[in-house]
């Protein structure tokens, strides 16, 4: 019958309906296994899909739900057969904790479209136990979905990087785009969008932000280093840059029409899209097939892509533009989140909030 | 002020206007300059896009027509500067007759995407004259888009290799499908769905030919070679084929849903778009972004794929499916086209019927 382990309980702040209002709550978490980590949670970015699902506007969401999937933390036990990590590490979680292992993509290093990945939080965990995220005091996640802090970067800096960070650096490299001289396009000015422009330009492109209003123009030239900020209802400045773009990554969550944007692309160009939108998006065939163009997207990154990434952030400098709040302002920093009154992720000071009261 | 030399003229079947019935039709060609090449056209295939262009279906015809532009032809004359070609040789005339040649594509020899690109037929050519195609007894084409027809290839059977075999076989060479091992889709079976099937199994497929009904069952798999069937409305059969598929080459030239197919696609799969559609097509965005798929589409081939794909047909063995008629059956040709009432492609013996009656 073996022994009945003493599960440890944890607080974490979390919706319990689709009001998406958070506050304390209580729950068990499972004792270290062999393969796990235990971690007691430093950071933890705010990604605008977590504002989906707390509010369940994906329409699957569970309650009570904890989310946060930008986690960094540091480690407090690790498991017996537990061999990346040791006590006292600091590391990271992303929007991943589970996979099959043996699909394809698992077998390849591209575990984030294993068709039976488990998410970070709003998930049933192969223990048959909810997942809750990184608004809490500490969580357990399997190694395999852990990843080492590279030394010297600071923990609300690493966490945006998490998500958004893997998210813009996984296609760049998957779709050979990780190459110096490329012109690309960033649409779109928001967590991904502001780290697509950094790590783009660290790779040596020129890029152009691409937004519906003049209104973030300056930011985008000189806080963020943006070559060219070009305006999508500028029907002379869009006419010019027609043809001139090896890709654009597109990060609007919502519908928008495809067509302005095509345009802009090379022969052979790609849009890659970021957003969840459950609203049919459009094109006719010949703009795509006249320029070989491709429609295509991307989810996260791999675990192996996040290594990569956080290294190549290390050694660029790179960093995420941030406003670090405590977890007593979380439903204030969603609600500003929805009004896209943020510059550019918030991160949640966890470890430095009173998470009981 | 140069001497006036005499143009000769020629015999062509031309739509007059938008009814699209073909009848003959006396026009000059031009002088055989240094880098053309004078041909006596042999067989002439007819491509479903001949049929949008002599009934103005895209707007943009010009009267009198001679379509056409599956040419298979014999050289009477050369330019002083031509180098390719000698007088005797059979050649293929194909999509195009000019571009720019100092863009990007033309320098990377993907002339096919050059902006300026000049169609064989509905066109203006660079003396200011309309282009004429293949449905006549001779035509003049700049050597730069005539190719060499291997010997030992029948004429007759090359010509729909010039149009509907590069269309297939370019994009599985551009998107690095051209290794064995692949499984592949061809969504519908007219003249580029059967190439489709022929070309993709030498490449060493596993080929499902996808079709809206049970019709062509038999033919797909004893005729022509695939190894399976999939009718799209079978929701059972769809199901078991998801995530199977590396690739689908989407044949069809009017407004279909593209979900049903994406589905079908493994990750990194990619929907290849050979249909002109101007109706919009819709997707919704996690169907591409969970899969990394990609949605594109290709146009026609380079002359170097041109050449290319026929040693390789030649190679293989490859023939089209062909259905052999005269000049004088060319409008109820063109009224079975209409009706898919072909298998797969209706072939002009232009040098063995009257043009002139």
């Amino acid at each position: 019958m073996g022994s009945l382990e003493a599960e440890r309980t944890t607080v974490g702040w979390a919706a319990r309906d689709s009001s998406g209002i958070l506050s304390p709550y209580t729950y068990n978490l499972r004792s270290t296994g062999p393969e796990d980590v235990y971690i007691k949670v430093l950071n933890c970015g705010i990604c605008h899909s977590d504002l989906h699902q707390i509010k369940n506007e994906l329409g699957q969401s569970n309650y009570p739900m904890v989310a946060g999937h930008e986690v960094v933390g540091e480690v407090l036990e690790v498991g017996s057969d537990v061999t990346k990590f040791k006590v006292g590490d600091v590391v990271g979680v992303g929007l991943l904790v589970g996979c099959c292992r043996n699909c394809n993509p698992c077998k390849t290093e591209n575990e984030q479209y294993c068709n039976k990945k488990i998410w970070s939080y709003n998930d049933t965990y192969s223990d048959g136990k909810p997942t809750q995220g990184g608004f809490a005091k500490s969580l357990v996640a399997d190694q395999k979905f852990v990843v080492n802090i590279p030394e010297g970067m600071e923990p609300e800096q690493v966490a945006p990087l998490l998500c958004a960070g893997v998210t813009i650096y996984s296609p760049l490299r998957h779709f050979g785009l990780d190459v110096s001289g490329l012109r690309g396009g960033i649409l779109g000015l928001g967590g991904v969008g502001h780290m697509g422009v950094k790590i783009a330009k660290a790779m040596g492109h020129h890029i152009t932000v691409i937004s519906s209003s003049d209104k973030k123009r300056q930011e985008a030239l000189e806080d963020i280093g943006a070559d060219e900020y070009l305006v999508s209802s500028d029907v002379t400045k869009m006419q010019e840059a027609m043809d001139s773009m090896d890709y654009i990554i597109d990060t609007i969550p919502v519908f928008h029409p495809l067509e302005p944007y095509l345009s802009l692309l090379k022969l052979d160009g790609k849009l890659i899209l970021m957003g969840v939108i459950n609203t049919p998006l459009q094109f006719v065939s010949p703009l795509v097939m006249l320029g070989r163009k491709t429609i295509t997207g991307s989810f996260v990154g791999s675990m192996k892509e996040m290594e990569e990434m956080l290294e190549f952030c290390k050694e660029k400098g790179l960093k995420s533009m941030i406003e670090v709040v405590k977890m007593d302002y979380i439903n204030e920093a969603f609600e500003r989140l929805e009004k896209n009154d943020v510059r550019y992720r918030f991160v949640v000071d966890v470890a430095g909030s009173n998470l009981d009261q």
